[in-house]
């Protein structure tokens, strides 16, 4: 049956529309042994162990941004939500809430773009749900993804850092704000163009490295929204240490640090959709380095800081320049539907 | 801490706002020895076997209709997913997508009866995400939830229906429309008053009557978006056998027929979201109604209609004047943003 070239209200109506969608689109995109067809809910086998559980929605605007799409955002951001947990993601839930009129094509490059990041991780996509709203009621698209992982052993710490020592290392894959950057530049009313691409990936494959030695690693999180400044800020929060940032070992690209100044943002506190942060066993920081820098998307990674018991609940950064700033949570919003 | 009267494009950065947001309004309500405060996954521990999962977006317009309001519906319209696929619901994630300027006081409302909705049905709502979109590009609020089930012992085959024989009969729990009208006649632009209300509810309780004996129960659906109708053409479809309903067995109010009536609607398409349907064996149909009219969501159980060979592929409606009608899948959309 050939498809309409805009999405109508009827594919969101559980009818007939709604069932040719999923045959024409879903399925054949995402087809994997555990995708459930018209039934409720996809079923598979587990092992006795632990699960790590997670949702995020996805509203980025626009949908397409040098270096990826709203399709590709949400399969590696619910992944990177379990891998930092110590999990290895298995499966996903995609939730389309599709504004009426949005062309087919549209939808079936980001489908395709979502089959091709979720293979190249290595999880499913077993379940979904599509709901269309009238026009004018909701923006394009926005796409909601949750995520099953398999704890990995020895990993339940990582999550909430129970572990964290003074004198632990942090360390980050790669160059902070080129995603909030490169969506920026997309922007229609922004007149500049620059050839930043968004870091956004899935970032298991990376993590896997890190977690060879799970006991060696205190904590990790992807420095999303908010950026590195808002997961550190987080981090000491009501804790007995503090946290040490050393601005000249942060990774930043020159053009990303160009239009952040431009424009009036502080890299710090600009999303990733790339980046891990990690605190680790001094021992075992310089060395772990050396094994992510092995990793495509770890080739810039450094050590930026450590954990401190000197200002204890707060982060300091050591500025370039010799002095020292309070990094704070990012108090208001900085760049809205930036994920 | 004090939180502002509206939801700001703020409590969405991942900063600050969105920190209080979490503490204030979601661990308040949702609290529970899974939830993940900060965190980016929670983690539970499970038992060797098959897990269900499913997700669903809630896009219902208006957020507080009769007898139940979106929040209601995010959890039971998932509850209710993993139940007819022979599941025990354990684990939901909830995610926010929010018009900036909503009042903080409907948010609360809503969260509020969602976390009453999941207590009630005995599952934890242990991740979540919100997300903020400037005015006017999303209305008001949509609900994303996905769940996690246990997979009961000896329920396997009950989603794909692999199992229904000829002469197995159809049972459901009570009228049919209820949600559907009881929605319209809250849409401000009808301007008529009725009391209709929705039979919104979390039917895990009452499905759990049914699967003390897994291996009668040959089939389960959840008929929402499409109604009954829509449910038993997709079920028969491409299948060896057909179904015939019996129209004068299948209950509908008498308010709900006659608003039906006045708007042209028909009720087999009018979505429910407190209804199941079943396919069990003949032997034990008018036992297991006995059983089901014992629990409150069941009172006006009946056997509505039967497996049939006559008519392969085809659902018919014998109706009460003696005819047979073709039951085909809706075709269009009836009532957008229904759910």
């Amino acid at each position: 049956m050939k498809h309409p070239s805009n999405i109508l209200l009827g594919h969101g109506s559980g009818g007939r529309l709604s069932h040719d969608l999923i045959s024409n689109l879903f399925v054949k995109y995402f087809h994997n042994p555990f995708l459930e067809l018209q039934g409720d809910a996809s079923i598979f086998p587990v092992n006795k162990g632990k699960l790590a559980f997670t949702t995020d929605s996805f509203v980025v605007d626009p949908l397409f941004f040098p270096g990826g799409d709203i399709g590709r955002l949400a399969v590696a951001g619910t992944v990177n939500d379990l891998a930092v947990s110590g999990a290895k993601p298995l499966y996903l839930s995609a939730g389309f809430i599709i504004e009426e009129g949005l062309p087919f094509n549209i939808l079936e490059k980001i489908v395709k773009n979502m089959a091709e990041e979720a293979k190249n991780a290595g999880v499913f996509i077993v379940t979904g749900d599509t709901k269309v709203i009238n026009k004018g009621k909701c923006d394009k698209l926005f796409i909601n993804t949750a995520g099953i992982g398999e704890m990995i052993c020895d990993a339940d710490h990582i999550s909430s850092g129970c572990e964290i020592e003074v004198g632990d290392k942090i360390i980050i894959n790669g160059s902070i704000g080129d995603h909030g950057m490169a969506v920026m530049s997309a922007r229609n009313q922004l007149h500049f163009q620059s050839d930043i691409e968004s870091d956004c990936a899935c970032l298991n494959g990376i993590i896997e490295i890190a977690l060879q030695n799970p006991k060696e690693v205190h904590f990790m999180r992807d420095a999303t929204r908010g950026g590195l400044g808002t997961v550190m800020a987080e981090l000491c929060e009501k804790k007995p240490f503090g946290i040490n940032l050393f601005e000249d070992k942060i990774p930043v690209k020159e053009t990303v640090r160009g239009i952040c100044e431009l424009l009036g943002f502080d890299p710090l506190y600009v999303a990733n959709e790339g980046k891990v942060v990690m605190v680790v066993s001094s021992a075992v920081a310089e060395a772990m380095v050396e094994k992510i820098k092995q990793h495509p998307l770890g080739m810039n990674a450094a050590i930026i800081g450590e954990i401190t018991d000197q200002h204890k609940e707060r982060t300091w950064l050591k500025t370039s320049i010799g002095g020292t700033r309070i990094v704070d949570m990012l108090a208001g919003e900085q760049l809205p539907r930036i994920c």
